[in-house]
């Protein structure tokens, strides 16, 4: 067992090396065969001449909210096979159950909120007392699954088909970024991206304009887009089946339907939702975090079964960094390593942090694709194809996303005011490769063979390998230019 | 080990939910990564108006028997990436050795019979003696590899590759359902089903007409169609080169092209086949239910090799059901825990038995299509998709095939006869999600929550969560909303 | 764990049917789930009239050494999903560093050289002097990456994002010949393969052709064609951006780009390169071999990490051979088992030597395909397809590639001069199902069975199942048959 996921364990070295020898064995163990599971459909093509840094391309307005959805037709989402949805949930907003068919990374920008997923055959643990004042005379105990509290930096993790919803309970807006992954093994129908709603009456615009794109290029029209609704899943039951299914009477099953409904999707909670979550205390918080650095989690099957397993990590916090250079900035990973459940979604992300005219040194994801989502600041991108011409040189700025496709090379050079992101990637432990630093391919190959690729001289070629010794995160060449050269 | 697995694992308690809690951690090991294997191709479009229950699209005799096909072509196929057929072989037919290059779930509808299923590598464990009237002169002990008897009720796994045959010597005709999987990862060809015959002069009609459909709709024609003939695979060799390879004359390798046999697929055996199989004890019979029941099988390779492996499992017994309502019907399922085969797979396959006028629970099956086939009696059906439109709303029989698409919602109604089921699953352990019942998603969800997402009172939200106490399959409304509401 | 495995560890008897039964158990717990892992995208058809034997389809010249690419859009390496590459070396020639979006499985046919693989994250745990006459007077330690040896007969296994170099440190052509596995699942980009090179300035018949043939059929034209030009990856950066990530001068910066280089992607050394790699002692090399005999190698984290794993694996020494039958020929395997790493890749190899007039057994690859490239000799190969129809029937001479595709039945008969080949196989653990000899689904079946099945005596079912006593390889006909029928 394991010989095999050796490949993956020293990849992690790059990302976690400081991270302790001892656990190797652990480590291996535990994640034998973790780049096996990788597997991605490849109908999309990925020709570029060009890929852009996008903001959204449609936006509709709920009651309580309003979400924005990227072009999923663009060629970078087309290559990566993802769809990207930014929803901004308005205090004591609630975003209403659904489904779909894709696993999703959910990336909460700003505020806090709580979150319900609903996990098949999970017990119900939890147990609200109605104070409603409506309800006050009865004795009112609801027993629900667990409801999980978020806040900005978490990083949420929902395997596909499982069912969630999120409420604002907080006093700003709770802004969370979605990654879809319609490419994902998980997802056995077609590259379009499904909600399936519980409740409500969801817009028509959320629903995917994929097929009808693809559809459109080969002289038909989609099917799907001649249908002029879009309703949650009750509402194509018949409604005495439905009253007969839940025993209750036909005038209650209809109202599952919400056919009148023009709240949207994020609707307004009447009173204050009444769900308790229990509050964490400072020391507790402290503990969670000291379990969360130990790597691989646990995941024996008796001390934590998925119905408590943890679905969140925060990357968001300057001390979980695992790159830190500070004159340059930091890198945080969320990979399967510390949330397990992301072995199964075969999916990671990575916040980033540069300081003011800092840069990330020139990379290629390896095993990945990287959808970079640009949460502050601007600067500077370059991404560079197989054929050595740029695909993209340009500005990004807080509030866009842009894609670097697998093996395709990148650097990024944070502008005066820093430059910050959250990266999605396609395998549970992506990897990079670098290009300049201290652990970098170049610094890996021996000199001669440098001198002669380059035709330069020992001397150039000792440079390119050793002028540069931070690692990932390096400082503007002002600072270390006159140190060195 | 395992921590990626607790999500199927809890997923389990849905299914398996009386399966007790000391089972876990081996379940956990012995299962830990299984839903990371389920990978299929996404090619297939899935943008469904319309599903219907379908019948055989064609048949053709054979001199002992009959094969029908389902339409490959139809979009519920099409989509699932699945190829249904039926064979009906009478008395003393004989199936002819095939492969083929998809996985294969066999059902036995009716009769029984022998099956042999021909493993490379595995040893001739059995022996019969050749009784025949012509050999008795000389002491003729044959020997071949493990014969198996199936009969009805039985599922029957095969792996992609793997040759098998199937005799009936029962006295009733012997009916098979099976299940070929052409988008399983272990098919590198395309996405046509391919049937390789290692005797006989199989019938045109037997080959897929899924690629001469599609290069139909793209201008050009098949190329495979323009073939006229089909044979078995010796067919194509050289005949000097097959007598040298089996050191023969090159008469008997002649015989084996079997070029002007037309007794099609399905033979008549001329004395009764000469095959001994071990007569189970009704003892034994016993002794293997019990070895079934015990999760996760065995399988550490030394109690246990794959040529002795179990490839079937019977799910009509009553009393191996995992879901059972004396009053509504019972649900037995066949997945990579209790035949562990379907692990190397990823299908599975569910039976379900209604009582008159009783009905499933609405659900969704979260990672994997089910397509459908009615064993018996009649009832209604439907199925919705994510834009709350129902794609099928009808009436089902027996002999029908019809497919719920991953994440689609669906509900079964018995009709005043009962209705019977076996569901093919494209996922060793396909999970569902219900949407009424003990165990199910309102119930998991706060009342808050329901009430302000249908705009109901807590009351009303209070009973879609508990006014149906059964699990899984309900009993008619006449008898339990009486008791309650 | 493992019981799902036990397929596969029963398959491996065909191969590996010499390997003591001891082992089993280790095996099983260290392969479980091997064939899992095995995913390939099914887009591309495999509808064949005809297959041929291919010689190389475009040839250009670099400084030192000459590169030739066998036609990516032939049917045979549409269906299979590869691309296949031949690079002669000439002697002081440096293949430039360079990665792919596919993993690679490279043989070496001839001569020896340097291999160097840049794993990211491992450490430079070489240490060069250099002695150049230039540097002498500096004392210029240089540190970088292992080096390999390589050299004729060695099976080099690539991942997928790993950029590697060779160089040929022998005294005749190092000749490489290549499989690239464009629908590896590792590969998340589409079909087409890509080289990333780290340094040179490679010519544009590199460029995979795929893309454009597919394009062209579709009216469009390709993009990635128009572009003129194919530099290395560091050719798309700016200059400045590049000097600052490195900490050197923008003159040095734009070095790398070679803007200017015409000696293509194999370029001649000026001195001999100063890279050492440890000497192996004809000891070593002998424990070196027992260690590759255990199976599963070892691959517990500890003794070994993949910064030091094993890359290659020799499969022309005639003591290692897995089958050897001293009047036919000898059969040689790389997969999983003896090279842990090809679990990862998904991919294995297998060596054949015929002698003058012997033959292989008629069999099919029951879970890969198998691209095949002639080494040596000559021969006649018949490959027969599901519908019975020869797809090919020919002569194979030295340097040419074909392809039985997975499940098609094939038989390869030596001329007299003998053959020779490698067969590279989409799976990493690929297994044969034979058709005659001594194991082979034939045997497996009950003769009453096979005389029923080709309407033939049961004496003649019992010759075709015993009258060829060998395993896989077969002496020709002249010999055996006197001996026996």
């Amino acid at each position: 067992m394991g010989s095999s996921s050796l490949f993956s364990l020293i990849f992690c070295f790059l990302v976690l090396f400081n991270c302790c020898f001892a656990q190797i064995e652990q480590v291996t163990s535990q994640h034998g065969q973790q780049q096996q599971g990788q597997r991605r459909s490849q109908q999309n093509e990925c020709q570029f001449d060009r890929i852009n840094a996008l903001e959204p391309a449609r936006k509709f307005r709920s009651e309580a909210g309003v979400t924005e959805i990227w072009d999923e037709n663009d060629q970078q989402f087309q290559c990566a096979g993802v769809v990207v949805i930014r929803h901004t949930i308005n205090q004591r907003g609630l975003l209403l159950p659904a489904y779909s068919n894709t696993p999703k990374l959910i990336y909460i920008d700003q505020g806090r909120g709580f979150h319900g997923a609903v996990i098949p055959g999970c017990p119900e643990t939890f147990q609200s007392s109605g104070q409603n004042s409506r309800d006050r005379r009865e004795s009112s105990q609801d027993h629900h699954q667990k409801v999980r509290q978020v806040r900005e930096g978490d990083v949420v993790a929902l395997p596909s088909g499982v069912a969630d919803w999120f409420y604002n309970n907080g006093d700003s807006p709770l802004v969370l970024v979605q990654l879809l992954d319609t490419s994902n093994a998980a997802n056995q129908l077609d590259q379009d991206f499904r909600k399936f709603f519980l409740a409500g009456n969801p817009q028509q615009e959320l629903q995917s304009q994929r097929s009808s794109y693809q559809s459109g290029q080969h002289e038909g029209e989609s099917r799907r887009h001649k249908q002029e609704r879009y309703r949650n899943i009750f509402g194509g039951f018949d409604e005495r089946l439905l009253a007969e299914a839940f025993n209750v009477d036909t005038k209650l099953a209809r109202r599952m339907k919400n056919e009148n409904d023009n709240r949207g999707i994020i609707v307004r909670v009447q009173h204050e939702l009444q769900v308790v979550s229990p509050q964490q205390s400072r020391e507790e918080e402290e503990r969670e975090r000291e379990h969360q650095r130990r790597p691989g989690g646990r995941g024996n099957g008796l001390e934590e079964t998925f119905c408590n397993a943890r679905l969140k990590h925060n990357i968001n916090n300057p001390e979980r960094a695992d790159v830190f250079n500070p004159h340059a900035g930091r890198l945080t990973t969320v990979n399967s390593l510390n949330l397990p459940i992301l072995r199964y979604l075969q999916l990671s992300a990575q916040r980033g942090v540069l300081y003011p005219n800092a840069l990330m040194s020139p990379n290629w994801n390896i095993n990945a694709h990287s959808i970079c989502y640009i949460t502050r600041g601007s600067g500077r991108i370059q991404i560079v194809g197989d054929n050595g011409q740029a695909v993209f040189d340009g500005q990004v700025r807080e509030g866009q996303v842009i894609t670097a496709p697998q093996n395709f090379a990148a650097v990024k050079k944070a502008g005066s005011q820093g430059l910050e992101w959250v990266s999605f990637k396609t395998n549970d432990n992506a990897q990079i490769s670098q290009l300049a630093g201290r652990i970098s391919v170049i610094r890996a190959i021996p000199e001669d063979v440098l001198a002669n690729a380059f035709q330069i001289s020992r001397e150039d070629a000792r440079r390119l390998k050793n002028n540069r010794e931070e690692v990932s995160v390096f400082s503007s060449s002002q600072q270390s230019q006159f140190g060195r050269d």
